[in-house]
């Protein structure tokens, strides 16, 4: 039986997502170049193989792994906050160390949400605590304080062995998914959370993708439709290729600073219904890459759509620590659905996603997060801690340090007063920083940037001549890149064009962060918006 | 157009594996039962979960993620190492600390190897170095070596703002990629390794789950076909079943030590070309659940079978300091392949995995490894980095620990004697303990334990009745299932069921590691002779 592997039929299949099918034609050819097996035994892949490769000197096929054969799925999927701009930084940065002469002295990386590697300094009571779970014998050093120690010993108790060394329970260590259970309560004004329900993560992403898996299923009609916002963080539309899954877009509004439109929210539902099973919705709040918070009313309607329209509900709420704007506040997800009542607290499947790598803590390389379901199917739990069990278990130094973060000093404790210090003057400066974007990038007549609420973005519209939109086509660029890419080779500033995050047609963006440091921030937006005018002039 | 869905095609096909049919009801049901959306907009996979469900009250379907609507590909993974066995030993230590009285004082788990769970002291020298690139405030303590303070300076050096809590290249670390490339060179005798084809990981687990997903592609009798040893490490089977490809077995011989048999190769090869398209083989030595060593010409055989029949060879090297008896030793695969030629090492596609989880360090928590892949298509490594960037980097922590692996003090370094005695000490104590595994398991009459050569498992033949036999089938159970769960039931010793990992039929075994402390493995390896001649007497 001769059938179309899925993330082809996504293309084929005339209800295939458009932004989709312009990337195919290497494994649309691929796969039709490859029929089933000759009876002679010899696989009709391999000699057509043969046909599109160079011959090694035996005459026999000289790869077995090339673009062709490879899963068609894979190579779907993009990623454009590592994408070709940011291949493209790196190289800079190494010709300059080579001495090769540029118009700048260094590259910034403003692609990605790096707080250390902008400058910003570990919290100093977390790396404590790590340290001495690390090297337990530093428990004997009179330079850290008691709090520090008693909590790296009571993580290290939780350990097999006393060991960070030792595998945890794929579930992650109880002892911390208690701490986190307890932190969510205390976020969320004492609503209950069951650390049964907590899964320590590696980072956000893993979790995320997790529950992707799980949730995809069905073939042509009812192959599973995710909604998901554009713009995006690319994490979702690129596993969601991987997972030959139908991505569903919804619009969020750019006039009206980004926010969620419940109207755009139900078109997109109706018309995925013709041609998918939508069966997911993804929130990003405070929004990736928009700097939007979600209004309490905002998540209500969204919390009564998703239960009349029955969709499995996924709140990316990593940047819960990040809001900056007066008049804006983080609400949980879940909170406001438990105090929407038992009509919806007790019916919607809901699954909400932390890390250890935003908020004021900034730390990534850990790859530390976790997720916590409300209202699902106990069989499925079941299945769904199979499956993380495959994987054996989180990281134990970003487990450990996630109970730090769950799990810091209070008042009175020797270490309390240094970090809120550390921590308040993290988060004022982020706040300051989001300000200063918005004003400086303001001030150009070609960008418009709406107020970075919270998380550590700016997405930015910018006007691109009409000269420069048919340069760039012509070379098969989008727009944007063409611009980020000349900004890159002329300014070393490395932001993200808007089309890898997905915008509405015609318009054109990018994201930056606002983590560079106060002062390198400034010349840096000053620059942008130099070179903007410059580049309008040019091309105008 | 309404096409079965990959897996349950999987099943339904006539080529389908027969391991996965059984397991299928399930899906099979859920899939037959989810036809495509009517023109009435209402969809029917919907009106079948209203069918097969319990309503809410205001009669609208009341979970979205169930069994019958859940991805059906993860349904079929299955993880013994951590299956109900692991779960049944974790209620237990929880019924012992509540005192509930058993016939065993402690749960001896022997089920996985997680060495520092087992008491296994971490390796001073890893421990400082990867406290100090937490804490680098520790530079100044004096109570650190110059040798630990340069090691942590110069990962810190190399780390976005010289922090282990930014993200780092997805690849991992440039300098780290670069030491475990020296590391390959001085193990291989000076066979050249490029730093470029060198992709850190989150563990071994994650880089080999990522060159199958890359691997896997085709439909029906073009379906890649993936050869595993049986037994494997049920990683291998678990990933498949989640790929949805298929699964090829071939059978290790028990009579010689476990040993790999090329002429069983050529039959699984043969048959499964009637199937698929057989287009990988995986290997594991030293073996994992067999501790068998493969010798110098059974790694030339099997090269020499790959070429000949384009396979891309997949090694599993993480046991490759972890060799005990007298006249085995560890032969990489790349370094056997460029022994053997230009015809051999510039044409077999090979991609070879370690981890910092093994070996003398046993460093499991913190999630380390890497990958080396040779004669991989340029283009196909872009995508490798492209799929690796989605999940953004490695943990730092690993990485750091993983260089420090590779590149150990060395003679006349302050801390040389210590770590050189350190790790002795442990390989010497793992080997007396593989020595003492297999001398005691062999003085009973009903289990069969072949030398355990390498690695950190013994994976012993049992006899079981007839009569248990009848009654663990009657109760739907694997015999070796029936037998460990009264193992553990009636001592407290929790080993994993032969059936977990694959066995010939009619044929029963367990694996245990030999990583409990020597005279708690003593004392284990008694009680488990005596309970499997108890056994063997009541159900006689």
């Amino acid at each position: 039986m001769s059938i179309l592997r899925g993330c082809l039929r996504g293309v084929l299949a005339p209800n295939a997502s458009v932004v989709f099918r312009s990337r195919l034609a290497p494994q649309i050819t691929s796969a039709l170049l490859c029929p089933p097996r000759s009876l002679s035994g010899t696989p009709l892949a391999e000699r057509d193989r043969k046909v599109t490769e160079k011959m090694s000197e035996n005459g026999t096929c000289s790869r077995i792994l090339t673009l062709d054969s490879m899963n068609p799925c894979i190579q779907k999927v993009e990623y454009a906050v590592r994408g070709p701009i940011v291949i493209r930084a790196v190289e800079l940065e190494k010709e300059l160390q080579q001495g090769v002469k540029k118009p700048f002295t260094e590259v910034i990386k403003a692609n990605i949400g790096d707080a250390h590697a902008m400058g910003q300094k570990p919290i100093t009571f977390l790396r404590q605590v790590s340290a001495i779970c690390l090297y337990p014998e530093l428990m004997n050093d009179n330079k850290f304080p008691e709090d520090v120690k008693q909590k790296a010993a009571r993580i290290l108790q939780a350990c097999g062995g006393h060991s960070i060394g030792a595998y945890s329970a794929s579930q992650g260590i109880e002892v911390i998914r208690q701490d986190v259970a307890k932190y969510i309560e205390r976020r969320d004004g004492g609503i209950l959370s069951d650390p049964n329900n907590i899964y320590l993560s590696t980072g956000a992403s893993d979790s995320i993708v997790t529950m992707l898996k799980l949730l995809v299923s069905g073939q042509g009609k009812s192959r599973t439709g995710v909604m998901i916002p554009i713009p995006q963080y690319p994490l979702y539309s690129a596993a969601l290729a991987e997972l030959d899954a139908v991505q569903v877009n919804y619009y969020l509004d750019e006039e009206n600073c980004w926010a969620l439109d419940i109207d755009e929210l139900r078109r997109s539902l109706m018309e995925a219904r013709k041609h998918c099973d939508p069966k997911v919705l993804c929130i990003i709040n405070p929004g990736n890459p928009t700097g939007q918070v979600q209004s309490r009313k905002c998540i209500e309607d969204v919390i009564r759509f998703a239960a009349e329209e029955n969709l499995f509900l996924m709140a990316d709420e990593v940047y819960q620590d990040n809001v900056y704007a007066k008049g804006c506040a983080f609400h949980s997800f879940k909170k406001v659905l438990f105090e929407m009542g038992p009509k919806y607290s007790e019916k919607l499947e809901l699954a909400s996603f932390h890390s250890t790598s935003k908020g004021y803590m900034g730390e990534c390389g850990f790859r530390g997060g976790y997720m916590e379901v409300i209202n699902m199917d106990p069989a499925v739990k079941q299945q769904l801690t199979k499956l993380v069990s495959v994987r054996l278990c989180p990281p134990v130094p970003g487990q450990a340090l996630l109970d730090v973060i769950v799990n810091p000093p209070k008042p009175g404790e020797p270490s309390y007063k240094q970090f809120i210090s550390e921590k308040q003057a993290v988060l004022s400066n982020l706040a300051e920083k989001a300000r200063l974007t918005e004003e400086i990038l303001n001030q150009s007549p070609g960008i418009r940037c709406n107020p970075v609420q919270g998380a550590m973005y700016s997405f930015p519209r910018i006007h691109i001549p009409e000269k420069a939109v048919k340069l760039a086509q012509a070379e098969g660029q989008a727009p944007d890149m063409y611009f980020c890419m000349k900004l890159l080779e002329e300014t070393g500033i490395c932001v993200v064009p808007g089309s890898g995050f997905g915008q509405r047609e015609g318009t054109h963006h990018f994201r930056m962060t606002i983590l560079p440091p106060t002062d390198k921030l400034k010349s840096l937006l000053e620059r942008l918006k130099d070179f903007h005018q410059k580049f309008t002039e040019e091309y105008s």
